[in-house]
């Protein structure tokens, strides 16, 4: 089935960044896609318009129920100027996972794959080409209906945006030291953890403010009942060298089902490099530290690809990784997926998807 | 201090509902209140305009990251057309502690009592007289900053919108049949459940849709730590009436500080019943149906206020509560509570603020 997306094109164009030394997604770009939902009609009426505000009654579901999804990816435009996306499929398939888990009617994923191709291809002139930097996509679902009940909404709005990104390691990788959080809980087992939604990021703002007054870059998330097991770090799935070994938190309910972190998993087992997703208590890395088996550690998404951790805080003990210096593993992974993202490696696992610049001579 | 807050009335006012028959929340005034934030003014421009849209950039905070508080509360008409508002203060005072978990800046409560008092005064036409009609107000913040990295926003909108409730029980009061939920979680300690914010209500749709399905009004939530301490009922606070004694949740960090609540729990005592808050297990409730001691049971929340349960249904056992009739506790505390808020019996409590109809003249 193929679907045609409508284009009206923007009579004003903005103008275009000229460095890429932004603050991560404060430059959107010339257009945005809609697509409308009502119980009466479904999902109908996608259309590309100029980014522009959106009219919302006061009362809409979003602003008082959070009734909403969201996702993040990525295009990138090679040395030869082909438009890779990263992915996408991942990331369509979360979206409709984290809609169910809201009450959200769910999206028909060619209709999003096909929109996500071409607003990227109706501003491919926005992609930034200098390492490091990408053109971040962020599509949304926010329920529109301006009704007080508590109860799922019966309009929707979908929508896609992107936004211009500079290299997030612009001064190079750096370790960050990350604060494991004793108090707050970003979700517990049988809430909406593993589901892309805005209340999971609410709840994590308060904590990420106090680990920032005391210095620290992130939080280490704890899961919410034995308040020992290691969920996230502050809005990336996290990994741990141990001896040989990779660990990772299993995708137990609470935990979002990463697309860089599943990436990183099967890059390793590619290296041959023995990876287990299972329960990681912090008393384990405490005591590998210890021990001296604790070698690595990093966070993974899709903003920072890999987030290499230089320190761990813990009641009040500093555990220092690696020196504090960006370990083998950590910059080995990177180079990996940036690479294939960028096009400049070999892609073995079909991970990347060129958007074929043909199809967006009908629009411009 | 005295605020003066501008008012632009409308030029094309709405026509009023002929009856009060309505769902919930979907029949709006004609104006409505509006307070700015920014970084470099704080809170400014306060103002109450015709109710309208609001305009808000697709990279809103608020639709991707729920950063966003609410609160609810209610007017009400006297037979000789006297306005009352119940317990503002309280409400007011909780907005400010979900604020601060929000990582949202403090709102000046003088100023929100006055704009709460000023608002209703301008819309005071739409206030229903009818018995167990009311004008619900809902105040909220919502975070508007055009940015995607996820961080508190440097921008917010305070508003508050009035919306024209019909009677809660126009075909009398009937206990309700509650599921109680085995596998979603609606809160953890840790969590924002004690906050009044969007994300807690996105948590609780899908377990409501799946217990309407099978033919029960709400779930009851228990606790996502060790899955059998009650906590509420739907989105209410809720209590159970054990021989003499009363009993409810106590607030451990992830029940909700209801207003009504806090009502009933003084409310009981000024009556001289025994209320004791308490960790109370769903375990300890089957026991007492089992034995004959659990009398009563019921929520309680602004917009019902009392809504009596008749039922539980737990691994696949269902209690009837009160052979499934209204209990004479439940009875006795909504007409005290609503004979209060209607100006109908004495308030020895001071709960209920009479609106000066002098202030309004000057608007109108």
């Amino acid at each position: 089935m193929t679907y045609t997306i409508p284009v009206e094109l923007t009579s004003s164009p903005k103008p275009k960044p000229a460095h890429h030394n932004q603050a991560f997604g404060t430059v959107f770009t010339d257009h945005m896609f809609i697509l409308d939902y009502d119980a009466e009609q479904g999902w109908h009426d996608p259309r590309i318009v100029p980014y522009q505000p959106i009219q919302l009654d006061p009362a809409a579901k979003v602003f008082h129920y959070g009734q909403t999804v969201f996702e993040g990816l990525k295009a990138y435009l090679t040395e030869d100027r082909r438009i890779l996306m990263f992915r996408p499929n991942k990331n369509i398939e979360r979206l409709n996972l984290s809609n169910r888990r809201l009450s959200i009617p769910d999206l028909d994923e060619e209709l999003v794959l096909e929109a996500l191709k071409q607003i990227v291809l109706v501003d491919r002139d926005w992609i930034p080409s200098e390492p490091g930097t990408s053109l971040y996509i962020r599509p949304f679902v926010i329920a529109t209906e301006p009704v007080l009940g508590v109860a799922p909404s019966l309009q929707y709005k979908f929508m896609i945006i992107l936004s211009v990104v500079g290299s997030y390691y612009a001064e190079g990788i750096n370790p960050v030291g990350i604060y494991v959080e004793p108090k707050y809980v970003r979700a517990v087992v049988g809430g909406v953890g593993n589901a892309k939604t805005a209340g999971n990021y609410a709840a994590g703002l308060k904590a990420q403010d106090e680990a920032t007054a005391k210095g620290y870059s992130q939080v280490l998330w704890l899961d919410g009942v034995h308040r020992k097991y290691i969920e996230e770090v502050g809005s990336m799935n996290v990994f741990f060298k141990l001896g040989d070994t990779v660990v990772t938190p299993a995708l137990n309910g609470s935990i979002l089902d990463g697309v860089t972190r599943s990436s990183v998993i099967q890059l390793l087992q590619h290296w041959g490099i023995p990876v287990e997703e299972r329960a990681i208590s912090i008393d384990e890395i405490i005591e590998a530290h210890r021990s001296g088996t604790l070698v690595e550690a990093f966070g993974t998404g899709t903003a920072a690809v890999i987030s290499p951790i230089g320190s761990l805080e813990w009641q009040d003990e500093k555990l220092v990784i690696g020196q504090g210096v960006t370990g083998e593993l950590s910059s080995r992974v990177y180079d990996a997926i940036t690479g294939i993202q960028r096009g400049i490696l070999e892609d073995p696992f079909g991970w990347v998807i060129e958007l074929p610049l043909a199809d967006a001579a009908k629009h411009s």
